[in-house]
């Protein structure tokens, strides 16, 4: 229900609650999908959003809606209830969210609550919360729909009539042996189709791609992106099944890698969201703000140098922006193609001289063409230059013009190059392609304009 | 197949190519998945690439490979094929794949293409055509499972027994009424549990989330990712079903909107990709550089108005960098912050007030903290101030560091601001978020530096 319809739904509950319309609060809850009451919650103010909360008839449906909100706006309701309410909201939850909640807690409270789930329960999450939340194990189901390889098709759809919804997404069997280990998958489909007194052993494929808890998300959603899978099983490491990840749980990680990486190009770090407070933000943003500061200072540092240039040539100060912002500019772009690329698994180290070859020669020739205009333009607006400066008009233009140019060259150069050499070097390339990119180019196209100036000044 | 195993089978494949070793490269295309293969195209010379491609043994097979390519090197094949070939290839294609490789042809062989089709799928394959690629009809597969209302349990068995593996990804029954109409919805887990006596519209849910042919990409991936459907079912304008977008067809969306958001974001346009040459990614990114060029030249006019005050303190020119690079960082992390928080729904225009408060508070506790550091760091630097300007070291810090800050803080606001007022005017925000923040922060930012140093000159 994005956009118009999400806005209709926010309105009359912002509506109801001014009018302390419980009833029919009620009924809105029960009707509404629980994503779209988490994310009718992002728009309330913090009272409103416990009382919301408090209405919710379900109890399933509370652990829904607690699964689907952010972090922030899900802590902020579980610091408000009392841990039997979270253990009965617990125990109606599926494993993985389950466990993801718990996350949310501090430490101490959560042992709490883990220890007054029912034992199966609490066995679950305490496996789930073993491990990293990054890899599959972090972010599978443990509730997978497996069977021994010799179940016969009949015998697998009674198992299927018979157990509940639990089954997150069962549209996969999985087939296991004697020891767990997972030895083939058949689709509900195949199942359907097939004769009933087949064995599952029989009509299985055994080639069934899986990973292992450990497996980092990212390779998990990529595998699953590449050949389109709707889930896929993860094993332990004595190679037991021991649960899926579902698409719906791929596409949170493919949003959240991209967010993340974003961020990182923005020179914000990876981990900062909306809903932190200004102090919160500011404390996680201050530390990436570093690379533009020493940065700045090496460009002061240059400046500094030319002091005898622009002192005799005071106009060359009037061109530092432009230099160094169209500079950033293609350095920028130059970055994220490749940053996206090698994410996308477009681009590999192994293509360098290709992809470095390419943007080089782009920028040169983006460099050529603002490089014509803008000694054109400096022509015509320091066409007086010799009133302001000992210059003709001249080599002002040719400074600016050969600074500007040189300057997106080099920029192409060191955006293409930081994403490739970061990522050969194991470090994520997206940390290259923010502020570190646009530092290095200040510093070296202000070296260059500089150079360029003293050279014509001579 | 990522990383590793996928760079050992570019490997076996660049050898084999160069020995000739044609029956171990078709046995090898036999085994590897098309999304395999299709990487692997990626790595080679464009050479090699038309002759892998021609080895590959399977009709169909082709058809997965030209599908999952990148659209560069489909057409480089395409170009290279009869059109016989490509006739026979499409035929074995999914009616959608068929659509999006015949969208890379110029449009004369495409109609020719079309021509030659089969019937069938030249109807298909026209309907398609006729969608933009960038709404639910562009993405959506024609190849539905659905059936009239009336229809028993054991007949849908049936029929899903008696159809091919054409029906791509059928997990869910439609359910249509005399006209067509969409009226309900069976998964196939439904569908193996209930009596086979049972008729569809005994067992179905009515309540299905559809979409029609016209309606854009990105809200189809956001229903899907929201409420983790699988497939969402196409009406066209009669409400007849025509389609269904998948699951994985989604996942290609969010992956190219994050891609188009990214690319925006670094002024780079959203059209570009790896693939292109020098000159046609220079084409497509000249015009996007546009602002940074404009944007510096309000900054020269700027700095020449204040070039008295330049002449009498020359290391105010030193000072630029620094001032402008920790304002464009501040600016770009608040801009993406809020342009993510929009495409993801975390963030709208209607919360302006309190996202812009946090953000220049933000902005305002970092712009004091390194204010504060710059101060020490040009009193430090400049102590012998007097030496080279008419200026005490106190009052060159205290512009500088003012300077820095106020223009964190505009910088701040800016980022803030821009993309939710492009938001509301319909504007797409990451466009906001690109070179246009750091535009105006250099030309705000250079002219409150400068006003605050001709102030202490006073």
């Amino acid at each position: 229900m994005p956009s118009q319809g999400q806005a209709l739904l926010v309105e009359s509950v912002r509506k109801l609650l001014r009018r302390n319309a419980e009833r029919n609060l009620i009924k809105i809850l029960r009707r509404a999908h629980p994503a779209d009451i988490a994310a009718v919650l992002r728009q309330l103010e913090d009272r409103d959003v416990l009382r919301l909360f408090q209405l919710v008839p379900d109890i399933e449906e509370r652990g829904e809606i607690l699964a689907e909100a952010d972090p922030g706006i899900a802590l902020s309701i579980l610091e408000s209830l009392a841990d039997e309410d979270i253990v009965e909201i617990i125990e109606g939850m599926n494993g993985d969210d389950a466990a993801d909640i718990l996350e949310l807690l501090p430490e101490q409270r959560a042992s709490a609550i883990i220890g007054a789930l029912e034992d199966e329960d609490a066995t679950y999450v305490d496996t789930l919360l073993g491990y990293a939340p990054d890899s599959a194990g972090g972010i599978m189901s443990p509730d997978v729909f497996a069977l021994p390889r010799r179940t016969t098709v009949r015998e697998a759809i009674e198992t299927l009539q018979a157990s509940h919804e639990e089954l997150e997404m069962a549209f996969y069997l999985y087939v296991v042996n004697e020891h767990g280990h997972l030895v083939g998958v058949c689709s509900l489909r195949q199942l359907v189709v097939s004769a009933p007194d087949a064995t599952l052993d029989e009509i299985m494929e055994t080639d069934v791609t899986s990973v292992t808890t450990d497996t980092d998300q990212e390779v998990v959603a990529k595998l699953v992106a590449r050949y389109n899978y709707l889930a896929i099983p993860v094993t332990d490491d004595a190679n037991r099944l021991v649960g899926i990840v579902t698409v719906d749980d791929v596409i949170d990680v493919i949003k959240e890698e991209a967010t993340e990486d974003m961020l990182m190009m923005a020179g914000a770090g990876g981990d900062i969201d909306n809903a932190q407070s200004a102090f919160a933000s500011a404390r996680l943003r201050m530390p990436w703000l570093l690379a533009s500061f020493f940065g700045g200072l090496g460009s002061m540092v240059i400046i500094r140098v030319f002091e005898a240039t622009l002192l005799q040539v005071a106009a060359l100060a009037a061109f530092i922006p432009i230099t160094l912002g169209m500079g950033g500019n293609v350095g920028t772009q130059a970055a994220t193609l490749v940053t996206r690329g090698i994410a996308l698994g477009k681009v590999n180290t192994e293509q360098f001289v290709a992809v470095i070859g390419r943007e080089v020669a782009t920028g040169a020739l983006l460099g050529a063409i603002y490089g014509v205009v803008l000694a054109l333009v400096a022509s015509l607006v320091y066409a007086d230059a010799a009133a302001v400066t000992s210059w003709h008009a001249w080599q002002l233009a040719a400074t600016v013009s050969l600074g500007v140019a040189a300057c997106m060259v080099i920029a192409a150069f060191v955006g293409g190059a930081f994403p490739l050499l970061f990522e050969r070097l194991g470090i994520d390339p997206a940390i290259a392609a923010g502020p570190f990119v646009t530092t290095s180019v200040d510093i070296l196209g202000i070296t260059i304009y500089f150079m360029i100036g003293s050279l014509l000044l001579l």
